[in-house]
Order: structure tokens, then C-alpha cells, then sequence
């Protein structure tokens, strides 16, 4: 018999709710034979200020005994800027060798979006996880004097930027477009900019249906808002892809809609799914957020261990859920949750 | 009596036709007591392959002869990437300080923008010019084999960052709703970050008139679609200004419109103007560009050099330019630098 050993990190702030609304879709789609343990952590703000900690060798261990992870939201304003971030979210996607992040872009049919037009949008973002500036290379000297300097060390390495231009290769392989941009800064960021370029060249002449283009970054965010349907996958730097996802959500209809897997795609470590959105304490604990970015973030993981049909369930009960809510009057969070949890069992 | 003495680089694609009408309207609006007197420079794509140079010594020195740089676009698919941008573009930048890189943001009555529902949008990013990723830090080793490792460092220096957020307090005390946002990443850009927090924070205290806040750079590009509104002055690093003039470009009217100065404050060598849009070969040579981004640059231009009254009547024919134009058939790039001229000298 099959079963899925699920570590839940439901964090901070809205994290707490959004996460009780993917675990209850994610037990209505599961078919009977296939037993579903959950074990929680209380990584997060409290945490940090009970203990100190954020994330210790022993919680590392811990983790890596489940076949996935389940996050909500980490970040408090109690915490310095950076602690949370570096100390838990950067340290977890570093330990676990997440290379792959995968943010994808969909507008559904009646789902607001900023643009006018309603334009056409379908495309994924395959963002690199474990190099470019997130790395932590780097330092300051002088600190705090009018002579500091801090410097930020971007590594990428073939090895790195390879394995995940392949794997965007394979996704856009997989999709009807099959079509796949590469966004970077290669006239400004020279050495960067000719590894990243060099491999995608290459590894393109291993995937001739793959039709294949390269973008600034800078024009790749005017694109994301005058012609948004020109992109299928695109792959790029983890900083790069941090900016170009945050953009993508809101003109594909917001964060409450967008879904993120950290992914190790040889599984030597679990894969953690999560909403792109943040713990928005300013609208915790009011049942006013929006789960359908942690339910597609769950149909994301399903996928990833091999469920495709749950996760196909889960996607289409999104979407018609989306497509009727236009109009009308704002629910709970749990009453989207139980109307997911209704749609993916019926 | 007066005089102004312009470096003219036209460059390559449109750059020589909006340069053209840049200057018509700039001798339009001149009073008859101004002396105009212009030098053309070839720096760009033909330049380069005639002989191999981009910005020699001996050309800085005939540049740094003149009050001010008017510059089209550098740029054509025939040389590689990087090699005008790192060995022209960011050459002169860096020779010349040009720290300040100032990008205004106005969406005018009648002008298309891709957002629904024609949002109030005025603001001005101030980007850092001389730092940060783009002073080719950085480098690679063992090329091109499996093993090969690309750095590239974001260099931030106390005195690099103080002098531009103290410019972008100016600006910010000048304006009517004298509010300043910084745009960073500094939860995971740590070492940078904090500098970056540590002196807006120190500078913004002789600054008690002045509205500040901080948003990191991601979650900046997400306001710019669904609330542009909620900016007045952006202080930004290098590559963040990058990406998120081209988006705030796109937002406001598209690159057609977009202007932008490099300019050193102190006057210690001649400021740079320039239309944010680039070289377009696949429109060079029609009539089709827009020149109105490069006649915004030369007002850009001209209240540097303390021409405000110029300015302000350049910046009124473009408005009224742009709120007449909606709706009617496209005018060739001498038609508008015509119609321009006539306004500005009426
Ligand atoms: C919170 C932060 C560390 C993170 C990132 O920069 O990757 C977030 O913005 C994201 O996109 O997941
Ligand atoms: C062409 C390139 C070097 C330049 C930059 O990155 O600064 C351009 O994108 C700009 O914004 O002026």
C-alpha cells in the first residue's frame, strides 16, 4: 500500500490558516489506499524568539525523513530583516539542494488581473535555487564607518546552471508550445552571462523541437506586461527569478493564486511546495486569506511524488472554483478550502 | 552671453533619427541669446567594426570638452553582446561618475498603458550609477569546460550609496508629496542590504519632511502593476534600477516616452541624456520611432544645465503632444519632432 509521509511547516503569520486548507484538500483527493501521515514543525518567528534557533542539524535530520514538505509562510516584522530569511528559508532550499524552483503562470478564465484585456498568460518560471547571489558570498568591511564596503559574490557554476537548464528543456519539451527563454543580463553581466548562455546554447542542440530565445531581464519585465502570452518556460538566475516571479503572480492574478515547488529533482532530500505569497500579518489570523496558492502549491508536490492524476483533480477544481467566484461576494479561507476539499472528492 | 556646448552621439539603429529630432526641438525652445554648438561623435556598431574601438582615452577627452552628452542608442545585433554595452555604454557611465542615473515616470491623459483602468502614475527612480553589479567585478574560470565557475560581485560602497540617497532626498524634499521609497533586497542581500538600510535610515533623519519607506525589490514590481501610484522618488541600486525603470517604462506610456539622465551632480564632467529604448534595428532607417523619449531626455538635459523654464516648456508640448495624439493615425518620427518644435517655439 502506498503512502505519502508529509512533513507540514504551517510558519507564521497567514501560514497557519492557508496550510489547514491545503492538508484538508489534499486528504479529500487522496484515494483511500494511500495513507497520508503529517508530522508538524514550528519553525518561524516564535520559534526564533522562544529558542534563537531557525533551523538546527538536528531539525535538518528530522525533516529529511519525509518525502516532502508543506510550507505556509515564514517572516515576522519582530524579526530583523534577514534572519528568517537566510537562517531558515535560504539554509533549507541550500541544505536540500532545491535547484529547481518552479513558480508556474496561469490566468484563469474571470480571475482579475492588472492588465487590461485579459490577455492570454501560461507560461513557468524554472528559477535556479542554489547559486547566483542568494549564496551568501561576499562581506563587509569597515563597517558602519563612511569608508564600509559590502560586496555580493553571484557564483554560478556549470554544474549548477546546467542540471537546470536541462531540466527546463524537459518541461518545455513536455508542454504543446515547447518553447523556452532564457532571461539573464549577459551584455552587463558578462562572466555570468556567457556560462548561462553557453550552456543553454548547448544543451538547446540536445532539444531540436524546442524552440528557443534570450531576453534581458529588464525587457523580459516589459514583456511580462505588454505580451505576456509570448513565454511557455522560461529558465533564469535565482535572482532574476525572484523578481520576474513576483511580477508574474500579480499580472496572472495575484499571489493568492501562486503556487511554488523547491525542488530536488534526483530526490537524495524532499522537495518543499509553498505559496509564493508571505505571512501578511497585517491580515493573519482573520480568515481573510486566500488558500489557492498553498492548494496548487499541493497539487505541485502531489505531481512531484508521482500522483498526477490528484494533482490534475486539484488543478481543475481551482480553476473552476476561480472561474465562478468572479462577482461575487468574498469568502473565508476556510470556505475555500471546503469548497476545493468538495470539488476534489466529488 | 549664454552657451551650451553638446556632445551629440546618435549612434546606431534609431538613435540617428530621434537624436535628429531631439536636436530640432532643442533649437526650437532656445532662447536667441543662447549659443548652440554641437559636436557629433560615431561611437557605436559601425565604429567598432571600422576599427575595432569603442571609447578610447582621447575620445573621453574631447567628450569631457562639452556641457552635456546627448546619446541616441548603442546597440546592433552584429556585435556580440557585452561588447558595446561593458566597452561604450558603462565605460562612459563609470569615466564620468555618472551616479545619479534619473528616471522619471509620468502617465499622461490619453497615453496607452497596458494597466486597466488608466491609474495615476508620477514618479522618478533614481538608480546608482556606478556601482553595484555593474562595475565587472567578478570572472570566470576554466571556461567552458564542465568545471568552469562565473562570479560576478556587487560592489556598495558607504560613499557610493550616501551620495545617491542624499541626491534622492533632494528630489523627494522638492516634490509635493516628498515621499521616498528604497527599493532593495535586503533579506537575502544581506551584507549590501544592511548598508544600503543603515545610510537611508542615518541620511533620512536630516530629512524629517520626507515620507520614507522600504520594499524589496520583488514585491516592487508587484506594486508597479497594481498600485504605481503609491510611488513619488525610488532610490534603487544599479540592477534593480535596471529592471524596474524598464517595467516602470512600460507601465507609463512604453519606451516610446521613457527618459533618462546620467548625470554627476557636482558637474565634475558633462552629464549624459539619453531615451531609455535602445537601437530597434528592425525599424531603423523608417520614420517609424518615436523621438518623444529622446525630446524628454533633452529637457532632462536642459534643467541641468539650469534651463528650467526650457524644460517646463518642452515637458508642456510633450503633454499636450501626447494628449492630442490619442486615438489619431500614427505620425512619422519627423512629423512628431516637428510638430514639437512648432509647440515649443509658439
Ligand atoms: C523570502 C525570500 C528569501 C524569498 C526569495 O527571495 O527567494 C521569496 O522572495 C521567494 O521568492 O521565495
Ligand atoms: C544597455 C545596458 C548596458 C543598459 C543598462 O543595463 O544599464 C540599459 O539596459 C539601460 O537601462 O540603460
Amino acid at each position: 500500500s502506498r503512502s505519502i509521509n508529509l512533513a507540514v511547516i504551517p510558519g507564521d503569520g497567514i501560514g497557519q490558516e492557508v496550510v489547514a486548507e491545503g492538508l484538508k484538500v489534499l486528504s479529500a483527493v487522496l484515494p483511500q489506499d494511500v495513507k497520508l501521515e503529517t508530522k508538524e514543525f514550528d519553525f518561524g518567528a516564535r520559534r526564533y524568539h522562544a529558542t534563537g534557533e531557525t533551523l538546527t542539524d538536528a531539525d535538518l535530520d528530522a525533516l529529511k525523513r519525509h518525502d516532502a514538505i508543506l510550507l505556509g509562510a515564514i517572516g515576522d516584522p519582530s524579526v530583523p530583516s534577514g534572519v528568517l530569511e537566510r537562517g531558515f528559508l535560504l539554509k533549507l532550499r541550500f541544505a536540500f539542494d532545491h535547484h529547481v524552483n518552479l513558480r508556474p503562470s496561469k490566468l484563469l478564465p474571470g480571475v482579475a488581473t492588472p492588465l487590461a484585456g485579459q490577455p492570454e498568460i501560461d507560461f513557468v518560471v524554472v528559477r535556479e535555487g542554489t547559486e547566483g547571489p542568494y549564496t551568501g558570498n561576499g562581506g563587509t568591511i569597515r563597517k558602519g564607518t563612511e569608508h564600509e564596503v559590502a560586496t555580493e559574490v553571484s557564483v554560478n557554476t556549470a554544474y549548477g546552471v546546467e542540471r537546470v537548464v536541462r531540466d527546463a528543456f524537459v518541461r518545455a519539451q513536455a508542454r504543446p508550445r515547447k518553447k523556452l527563454t532564457l532571461v539573464h543580463k549577459n551584455n552587463v553581466l558578462t562572466f555570468a552571462g556567457h556560462l548561462w548562455t553557453n550552456i543553454f546554447n548547448k544543451v538547446a542542440a540536445e532539444f531540436p523541437e524546442v524552440t528557443t530565445d534570450y531576453i534581458h531581464v529588464d525587457a523580459a519585465t516589459i514583456y511580462l506586461v505588454t505580451d505576456p502570452g509570448r513565454f511557455d518556460v522560461i529558465v533564469t538566475d535565482n535572482l532574476f527569478g525572484d523578481i520576474i516571479t513576483d511580477l508574474a503572480a500579480a499580472v496572472s492574478g495575484g499571489i493568492g493564486v501562486a503556487a511554488s515547488g523547491n525542488i530536488n529533482p534526483g530526490r537524495e532530500f524532499p522537495s518543499m511546495f509553498e505559496p509564493v505569497h508571505g505571512s501578511a500579518p497585517d491580515i493573519a489570523g482573520q480568515g481573510k486569506a486566500d488558500p489557492t496558492a498553498t492548494v496548487l502549491s499541493v497539487a505541485l508536490l502531489l505531481r512531484h511524488l508521482g500522483y498526477d492524476a490528484e494533482a490534475d483533480r486539484i488543478d481543475a477544481a481551482v480553476t473552476a472554483d476561480l472561474t465562478e467566484r468572479a462577482g461575487k461576494p468574498a469568502r473565508s479561507t476556510s470556505e475555500i478550502g471546503d469548497a476545493l476539499a468538495v470539488r476534489v472528492a466529488g
